[in-house]
């Protein structure tokens, strides 16, 4: 049987999604998790591999269980969802549902479109309560102009200028379907959506665009930076712990 | 010259605001800061002494320093503030502002108005993201019928039924200006205001309303705890981790 989780964790507890030797995971603490609850190994496919340090609202990821019952029940989504709440403890991730789906689900490929949030407090006093949770900016950022900014790159575009190097993806072409920016006292919110992203382009389109905001870069520049299609003409990487994978959507 | 503070900080990192001999609390964390800036040993006196694991978002507190330069430089309010958040670290408590003040101010007797924030997360799944940082309570909660529990005790009431023993205040009579309870999806949030409150009113308030929200208490058997002054008619006491000190008012 297949099962589709839906994930909440904390990115600052963790080295990334994706397993490694010498650091914890969030796939490996779950793919653990599992094995003690059903004695089998499996492993987990995601709709999202966040870095070190990026956290996940609602991520979405699948695995497959030849186990179809303890003792005389049935194993259903919740008895899942709850087993593993038990077993990754006390790490920062959680279950937030499981439950079955068709074998022709994939948490990756079936995807039809991701969302993140990314988070900046714009302030000179540095972080308690937000701490590890958003991107820490003394320089005072003017939303406008970077929303003029933004303006320019919603659409199907050649997005290389925000493409970090060792991204795996065929083209550096992509549709973001929305790029929302919004203020709230010192906080600064930027909601992305597309299908799928290229590797950090939502970090060095957040970089970029907080060097519009900060007025060291022109909406003028930053089109000239995006048209040039090249890492080298972008802006910084805006720092992981900003980052929020906040959605997943399926058919 | 005395100094007012502003001051944030996530309490999960402390054993509340006050000074106690074996255990590191926000007081003494920012007394030994103040020291190593200025090399004086001070009292601060603080709006709301706040409890092991509540948070602040913005609680203040005022010192007295003999101090006026440092070299040549007078000490103005943000060279304290930037000094203190050097200082500090690595604890999550943080200077959002630092002013002079004249000598007839005291943070705790010339506040008019403190408020709190007390935030439930409303799910069967724990908390990952807000893990510290707010009350998880299972039961579906309604929240009507908190309301309709609310506004029976906004206004000036005897509030024996939530006030804990070990309260120093003389008179168990306080006048709660605001009470507003409002569901975000899973979250749901109680902003209180009043001049000051008892020792633990908020948490039993909210452990109290908390029986309203999940059926357990009717609003009829809520008034008649409440109407009862005794605490012992009353409701548990929420959880430490859901409060934030918000607030504080000055003339």
């Amino acid at each position: 049987m297949r099962y589709k989780l839906t994930i909440e964790y904390d990115g600052s507890g963790f080295h990334g999604w994706q397993k490694q030797a010498s650091h914890i995971s969030v796939q490996q603490t779950l793919e653990e998790a599992i094995q003690k609850f059903s004695g089998e190994e499996v492993t987990l496919h995601v709709a999202g591999r966040t870095d070190t340090g990026v956290h996940a609202r609602a991520n979405a990821a699948h695995f497959d269980l030849q186990k179809v019952s303890t003792g005389d029940k049935p194993i259903t989504g919740d008895i899942i969802r709850d087993a593993l709440n038990f077993y990754v403890r006390p790490q920062r991730v959680i279950i937030l549902e499981a439950k079955e789906v068709p074998d022709s689900f994939h948490a990756r490929l079936s995807a039809v479109a991701r969302s993140y949030r990314y988070l900046i407090v714009n302030r000179r006093p540095p972080l308690a309560l937000l701490a590890a949770k958003a991107w820490h900016v003394v320089r005072p950022l003017q939303v406008e102009p970077m929303q003029e900014a933004a303006n320019l790159i919603r659409g199907k575009h050649d997005f290389s200028t925000f493409r970090a190097q060792g991204c795996q993806a065929n083209s550096p072409i992509r549709t973001l379907d929305s790029l929302a920016i919004s203020r709230d006292g010192e906080n600064i919110s930027f909601h992305v959506g597309a299908r799928s992203f290229l590797y950090h382009q939502v970090r060095n389109m957040v970089g970029t665009l907080a060097m519009v905001g900060s007025g060291q870069w022109t909406v003028e520049s930053f089109k000239t930076a995006f048209e040039a299609h090249d890492r080298r003409a972008g802006g910084p990487t805006a720092p992981a712990e900003g980052l929020t994978f906040w959605d997943v959507t399926y058919p």
